[in-house]
């Protein structure tokens, strides 16, 4: 996973920027990279780390300019090398661009055979640097028209931001699978002119407006093709042209991001990811109670569930897991080993809440199962008497090919286990999941296709890909996704 | 404010100091260090920053030996200076020595001229080296002798770890300030000798028990002396002479380590201090009711009292500030200045969750009350009706001169205002706070004095400190103080 | 200017190739990388520094395999940017390389116009990602055919190491202006095959052959291709294509490398470099005699002369200046200035050597001549009482564009100023240089072209350009040049 | 060994003495300090490393005032803990004071038993810490009294730069073991006040008023004490007490200074170091002569040792090892071993310049030997015929008790063998040294006593100490020493 933002006219674009990355951190802590456009002349900085560690007044000095592209990247197979990391910075055609990607091309090996059969090559593994083949080699008058070529040949997800020497595109593939939301910041007109350039911002969640002050304006269309003129803040919309396999009236908006990725304050499609969350979690009390003495959440993902389920259950919301927020990247384990070491450097059970009681212990998801497990454990030492293990979402069965890490389909307990088998393995006394239809019950009228559907992808829990080759890549079980 | 943690006869004991650390930080992210003993030899390693940063497996590894003491130290006057990172290690009368103290001198400056115009020299500012000092000249066969004797020499609040080549001895002054808890590795018997020495751990808080899977035994009291024999493990107890401002059956534990300072999983003189948090809430919201939509917390230190007083109250929790846990020390902000801009990168507002609500915000203390009013600031620029404040504790009007680390008096906004006036200067509709009695009705049976009285100091409520000492640095108004 | 080192059948690969470029460090130290092919797999790790601070033994253990290839990088224009640090390693026609260029194409403006029309993106602005994209697109059975096709389409100084998954490649220009040699390991044969497959070194200069213990083989020739075969070791000489300006019996080596570029330790096309620069001192020291008290070199590139000076005038050598081998990159400035402060930094001048002394000093070189002026400075100011300066080569009057970095034409001293003028300007008692015949003369007989010309290029003395883009690039006046 | 810089009533104390220290790096490279007086107030930056890794613009400016005194500190025993390095700040009778010493004292450890009885604990290893006591426990009205009388308690070599709120004071042991030199800057009057403070600079080495643009004053003397009033910039002089094993008339001026520790560029005692090397050399060749090609140093310490045979005795002077500059302090070794690997990196032999040559191989002393065979095997291989090693010194056969970091008796080579052991060890073909008369007579006239000595230490050489307490500590073989 990974995100995007960018911005317009702005004075200091690159500090901007750099602010609406650090609220885009969770989307990504692999890598960061920044790019600025200064009297048409793009710089660019990018490393591997947190945003807050790769940019300091000094490298943000370096970035002169008024309009800016950002990107977060999450940690992916051969993510390490540098080639990977984004925003990329080209010339194609004499013209300089810098390219920033957020989803995956599920076709992103037969367009990377084309390309270097027909004499192409490949510094990184990213789909980003096909992108950019594809638009250096594509017909059109200007960037705009070629992006719009290019938009037709990538299958899957993708959610883009270019930035020419002239001009900031942004768009999002037919199927809407990943967010991209416009924002602007309200400014004084200039007391020369009278005039007042448009100052937009483009992120790849609400919650980066909220702290650099922008006003969210409108979500960026599935199919939408966004064009601003940087000198005069000019924006227009455009359609892409539709791939063979989607039509107009679907949308497959990632489910997974409102139930566990984007943040809890921000707004998803229309709806707040919080609320989004709390209302599963009352809907999970309403359709696998259980009678126990307290709710608690596993910490940070959970609480919104574990609080939902709490007030429609009627049972006392308690926090019996304390998380840690110290916790570095290594640490040392002693070889006379710790039980559940990693687990407890980030989580403390609550012993004197937890001892004796019957618990209901709310997750948004299991994928592996280990850290489940291990938090079982943690909480029977503790002297918890009953673990009723409830999940806010279906059982994770299909790897995604959309743009979430997800292992491969034999490393995912759902897929390998039934439910019975499951809460032998967890060790829990009772085990249960929402259903896939209230999930889909949960799309407002507006997020709905015209025949109704609630326009969510649902892949990785009905494994029902969108395309052919999303099959494909499931037939072949890669060993690794690399997308943006 | 400060942390302590060591142990004994164990294999690995810098590792497992370092997780005790770990586990102590939130008591202070100024600096840490560790002192090792093996074969009667001590290693030190101390550096500015946090645990995880200082140390490393190369740094653990260059710290050999079967007993260690650690500290963790927070910001302090004149803290940045090397010779003020903690423990200690110096050469006293021929032995090796390292030392470790949580507390603060209220006789400190009357101690360093008396021990100046002895001769003695001070590299750095901080109490610790007053008692390396006072343990060099003090009469005793050994260094335990040495310990008691200047116990009775100090005045204030002091809990103390001490290491010698021989000996670990560990004490907490008689009016119990500061805690200081006493545990055990559980371990298997030597197959040939059928022994096993026992593995003492000693900690500022119980929360680093849990982590290294040590079993608590109990708390050190208040006027005790503990003597381990490092070669076998043999533990003696031993009584601190009084001083002459403090009697046997007195205890002045300081209240603000329960509501706010200890980490929540930790028990604090026998108290979970989650519970008495959330405790506190309840009797909040019983003593000062308002009508009103929502019980928010100030993450994180107000969630549990939030809790509590929704719990009573009856009117929901919910969650309307989301905490950014992405936040390093130094950020650069744009010269075009954003509104509340270092709050903002810490707290997001749940704009959807706040907009059009009459919100109760409980939060534990107010001090500057800066923090506070910008908070309101960003709950009515995310929509909320109305803001009740309600504080889990009473009005902070005195100075603390005894280890944490708050403000002069004339800083504090309880000192300088009527309640009244603070509604008007936060900006809320209603502000109330915890009554001093209610606090105090609190204390355990156990903790209460033999007079009754709740064994807890409520100096910095109160203004009522146990010794004159105290009340001459108040009338000197310092400006910066250096505890341990 | 940059360095070249790669190895066969080496158990150590990367470590013996970090040390390769270790000793090669003086011809970059902008950036440095290292590529090496383990089991097909080609790992890369590079970065901007020294050498000895990019790799460590961590990342050399994060570099397997038995053949490698790396590369040390000068600064340049735009030289930050990560995407011309060399090695570059991509994937060509779905094979894995990686390539590493030292040189400069004086047709590279045209190439990557070119290639960009057809649809090639750039993300660096380095000559080797032109060839990347000219070797994808070339025809050919195998990577040796492409390279041997490609050589044909460039212009100017190109050395060429290529590592495919089952070759390495290695090749000079036609004219052979940058120096290649092979090198071998002396290694037992296997006792089980009784069969040793040999072990090729290639590096810019002999001096790494030295470091890492391996013989000198030969001089890899201009217009020459080196391939072997890394399975079995076999190595096979081919004949690059002539280019249409360039004919069989010419040669162009660089004068400058053997002037100054080169370490005094290396073999330069089979002569000394420490022994040349000696003759051109003596050389010097018969064509422009003058009455002085001593000789000094300008440490430590005038050393050589210097003592050829020294030795052919009877004038006794000194050393009057003295090199701080501390000198880091960063230096602080007192605002108080002092005067020829950075200077000051790395040129300390022997007071008592030089006072009331006539000095005769001794450089290889005038670029900008501000150094030169600021030396003379510093003597006269430690008391010489008259300072001649005489330089070891012509004077530089025209910029390179064969490799090495050298200003634009209109920044060079003496482009701009008569002998005189300069005399003048550096304020020196006289001046004189070394006459461009001398240099001629200085060429062994298997230097020398059919035709008995001395194979060097003098092009920075001369301004005669063996092919027309350096001419058309004079006529540019380009600002900056981007050369490996 | 350790260097020494201080300085008065300058604006930018804090730069000029970094710049002071960076000129006395080569006199320690373990760590520095720099402690900076302003209103009052001292504050103090140190940290192990090299001087220019050490301090940056920031830390430089976060050390404000107008008078400094820096430390520049040489690897000894125990040296890596922060209590060691210097300047050493302290409270002392409620002054604060920093303090630098360069020396080593020969009754510290009896000093520190007494001072341990007494009461005082220490912190570090260092004799400073030492002095810091002894100061603190002195009579006398003033700092200058008691480090007057605290003098008198010192036996060994003690060079003292201390600086308190209201002065800084400088002084040298009676013996003048290590060197301390004054100067001035020149300045401009005051335009309102007419009147200029002058501007004092102290160092232990003249190379640094060079770096600085101040002017050489004059040596302090053996047992003189240099009193600065800050405010006035008044200097008086005084006399140390004699201690009792010295009298006026002698000196004992530590000659291995001029022989290889002091930087050629500068003026010690009188004499220029270069020179005075230059000539030991000319002696040398004088009294061991061979017939030989050429005379080669080992650099860089053997450059104007080997420069002088080479004068005296006609053989050519030549360069046939280089020094490769670029040398870190980590380095990783292939496991498959390079012979003499570290010697390699650092050194280069220039084939073409030994080959079948006879050499004459010229360094200012042998230690332990190890390096020199290394080197003898490296020129071997390099192809030369005949090595004559000839050392500008007498064999090195005691430790030094002055503040030199030699090796303990028994791992001295000259020591444990005669000559033609040596020269078997050694692997050379002859081997001669100069003899210890020679040196003597290298005295000037005003370095000489009264009594017409040289008034040089050569206790490394002769085994003569000058008191009672270093001959107790070569019986005790101590096994490592601490000095400053």
């Amino acid at each position: 996973m990974c995100g995007i933002f960018a911005l317009t006219q702005h004075r200091e674009a690159a500090h901007i920027a750099f602010l609406g990355l650090f609220a885009l951190q969770h989307r990504g802590q692999e890598s960061a990279g920044l790019a600025t456009l200064n009297k048409g002349q793009i710089t660019l900085h990018k490393d591997v780390g947190l945003v807050s560690d790769i940019f300091s007044s000094e490298t943000l000095g370096r970035l002169p300019g008024t309009a800016a592209v950002g990107h977060v990247r999450y940690s992916t197979a051969g993510g390490e090398s540098g080639g990977n990391i984004q925003p990329l910075a080209a010339r194609v055609n004499g013209l300089h661009v810098a390219l920033a990607h957020n989803g995956n091309l599920v076709n992103a090996p037969e367009l990377r055979e084309d390309l270097e059969r027909r004499g192409a090559i490949f510094q990184g593994t990213a789909d980003t640097e096909i992108i950019l083949h594809l638009l250096a080699q594509a017909p059109g008058a200007d960037l705009g028209a070629k992006l719009k070529h290019v938009s037709g040949l990538l299958e899957g997800a993708f959610t883009l931001v270019l930035m020419s020497q002239t001009h900031l595109y942004a768009c999002v593939d037919s199927l809407g699978y990943r967010p991209l939301s416009l924002g602007k910041f309200i400014r004084d007109s200039d007391p020369l002119t009278n005039h007042t350039p448009d100052c937009w911002v483009i992120s790849s969640e609400t919650c980066s407006f909220e702290l650099v002050n922008a006003r969210f304006e409108r979500d960026i269309q599935p199919g939408e093709l966004i064009e601003i003129e940087l000198a005069s803040g000019n924006l227009k919309s455009h359609t892409l042209p539709n791939t063979h396999t989607t039509s107009k009236t679907e949308a497959k908006r990632c489910v997974f991001e409102q139930i566990y990725f984007a943040r809890p304050d921000s707004y998803l499609w229309g709806q707040s990811t919080f609320l989004f969350r709390e209302t599963l979690g009352e809907k999970l009390a309403l359709q696998s109670p259980v009678n126990a003495d307290l709710v608690i959440p596993i910490p940070d993902s959970g609480v919104p569930m574990a609080m939902g389920y709490a007030k429609a259950s009627g049972i006392p919301y308690a926090i019996g897991l304390i998380r840690n927020h110290y916790v570095g990247r290594t640490f040392i384990e002693p070889t006379q080993t710790i039980r559940n070491f990693r687990l407890r450097l980030k989580l403390s059970p609550m012993r004197h809440v937890i001892e004796g009681k019957k618990l209901i212990v709310v997750d948004d998801s299991i994928v592996r199962g280990t850290t489940s497990r291990r938090i079982v454990e943690l909480l029977r030492e503790a002297g918890a008497k009953e673990v009723h293990m409830r999940i806010g979402s279906p059982p994770v069965k299909f790897p995604c090919f959309y743009g979430i890490d997800t292992p491969k389909r034999r490393e995912l307990l759902a897929q390998q286990m039934s439910l019975s088998e499951m809460r032998e393995e967890l060790q829990v006394d009772s085990l249960a999941y929402l259903s896939i239809d209230t999930l889909h019950q949960m799309a407002t009228p507006q997020q709905r296709t015209q025949e109704g559907k609630s326009g969510f992808c649902d892949s990785c829990f009905s494994g029902c890909y969108s395309d052919s080759f999303a099959q494909r890549r499931l037939r072949e079980e890669p060993t690794a996704f690399v997308g943006g």
